[in-house]
């Protein structure tokens, strides 16, 4: 059991952490290029492929193990009515992740990926952030060390995603923390708010960070002041991702919002994660933007519970099924010569 | 076996052609409403299931039965010196295909479907279509006429694809003679070519367009000066799956040409078609754009063989199995009800 004793700590492992593996990028990329078909003609599917084996360090890279980490939490701020839902509907979602119902259980099935579902102390909300830290500094590391410790070291991919009535709220007022611009610019309609409901949450998130001022310096604090235990632990999930070079695909704006901390602490700390997608609530985009990062589909979802990660990881499948199972040019018979040399060209 | 008689016969059929059925997607509508996520929350995956429905006539929609067609021709124009390959590879990749080693090979075994290849008299070029017209209108519609039959009356979803050196310049030259703007708004860099097989491809392009200008007014006429005999065949299977509500997934900028005069000669005749994906060829987006199409996917792909259509295939899967395997909020025990009706709100 991983046991991460302050923010300092936990500061220093991100900031000690190992690179890929050049050399299995680069097998691929040499395979890649005898394979039937003109170069770079896959496009993204060939980047995919290379950045499976940069981290997992084989060429070809592997997808037989891959799991769907979902981790939920309940929120405080949900007592200020931010949410189209109840906060009971967290725990009812979680019944239904088990008993085979949801979203995710026919695409993590469809995309031949297995799902675990790791609900944090669903009795015991997070404090309502406009009067106090959601999470304190030991119930942040604990949630963190919960995600750490749920990632299987004999992964090939990891997919993470997150349930959470509220939760919209709180990942917008962490990246509001984080990058600026205030309830305005980050809130969204989450499971569907109306206007009121959008009014409210933009100023609860404007409320929040008035008074947590004093911690806007520091991206863990701030991950503990706005955030929640499903928040934390995919943080804590990407950390030990990357301590073990297993790749991640990143879900929406939720998921993207609990690792942007780690981005800010050091520039480079995501370069073992995929964002799956770009979803339809409104901060998603722009805080894919601040990060650098490129979704992989665009389809207006906005279900969280790892859906836009699970609908991705087909297309990692597809790109390694052509990467693995393409014949060579000299197998095929097929000239890889450009025209000019094989045929005399008339003017054009 | 299919008869074209003539452009006026084939106008005739693309101008009677049967409707959906609004009874199949409003079921679609209605189950999703009852399944256990906030409204709309699975956004464009929502909008297919319901698309499939529209047009098979049943609810849920199947995906039992898919064929990829991947059509291949040769082109005169070659000669000319538009491509990065010889015309020779058509026919070498013709038995890639044969012998499961080409990208389309692995795609479609990824995404469950049948693949069909179908070579069009590869050893009878078309016309160089600077001097004359690519087909004759007996060429053509003979074509046509294979693509309408290569539809199985029961298939579930066709996708649509095609192999031929040189026939990015082909598309280019139809997008232009229907949508105007020459080569220097249409031509790509297709398989890869340089600069200068950029520059005399734009040229090959102005030059057709001025000796065939009598015929501009005519979308099927455009199709045979331009066209070629893979595109011609797509042309003809997409009228057939109409003519039998069959829901078509179109690949990239060559396919998307084929299909355009189809749009020209009555607006919605493409309805029954979804575009799987932008490519990174040069004309691609414009064309999707001038046809009023939304491409699922956006991943650099430029490899034609329906390879973006067959990773697209995928996540209509992953829409189709949230669909039928999602419990409803009665099954699940999960609250429907808006948070306001569950719990009372603090003031915000």
């Amino acid at each position: 059991m991983t046991n991460f004793t302050s923010f300092s700590g936990l500061r220093g492992i991100c900031l000690d952490l190992p690179s890929g593996h050049p050399a299995a990028s680069a097998a691929v990329a040499q395979r890649e290029a005898t394979l039937t078909k003109p170069p770079r003609s896959l496009g993204r599917l060939e980047d995919l492929v290379a950045w499976l084996a940069h981290w997992q360090g084989h060429a070809p890279p592997r997808l037989d193990r891959v799991e769907i980490l979902v981790f939920a939490g309940n929120h405080g701020v949900t007592k200020l009515g931010v949410s189209a839902y109840p906060a009971e509907v967290t725990a009812q979602m979680v019944a239904n992740f088990a008993a085979g119902g949801a979203a995710i259980n026919q695409l993590a099935r469809a995309a031949g990926a297995a799902l675990r579902v790791i609900p944090l102390a669903l009795d015991q909300p997070t404090a309502d952030f406009t009067a106090a830290p959601a999470l304190t500094e030991q119930e942040f590391l604990a949630a963190a060390a919960a995600g750490y410790d749920a990632v299987a070291p004999d992964c090939d991919l990891v997919c993470l995603g997150e349930m959470g009535i509220g939760n919209t709220t709180a990942a917008a007022a962490l990246a509001a923390a984080l990058f600026g611009g205030g309830g305005a610019r980050w809130a969204g309609r989450g499971t569907g708010v109306d206007e009121d409901g959008l009014a409210r949450k933009r100023a609860v998130i404007d409320r929040a960070l008035e008074h947590h001022a004093g911690v806007l310096h520091d991206p863990l604090a701030i991950a503990a002041a706005f955030g929640g235990r499903e928040l934390a632990a995919i943080l804590g999930a990407t950390l030990a991702a990357r301590r073990q070079r297993i790749p991640v695909l990143l879900d929406g704006f939720v998921c993207t919002a609990a690792v942007a901390p780690l981005a800010k602490l050091r520039a480079d700390t995501l370069a073992h994660a995929m964002a799956a997608h770009v979803s339809a609530e409104a901060g998603h985009r722009m805080l894919l933007a601040e990060l650098g990062l490129a979704p992989l589909i665009d389809l207006n979802m906005r279900l969280g519970e790892a859906s836009g990660a699970a609908v991705a990881l087909n297309i990692l499948r597809a790109a390694l099924a052509c990467h693995t199972g393409m014949a060579t040019f000299a197998e095929a018979g097929v000239s890889d010569k450009p025209a000019d040399e094989a045929e005399p060209k008339a003017a054009g």
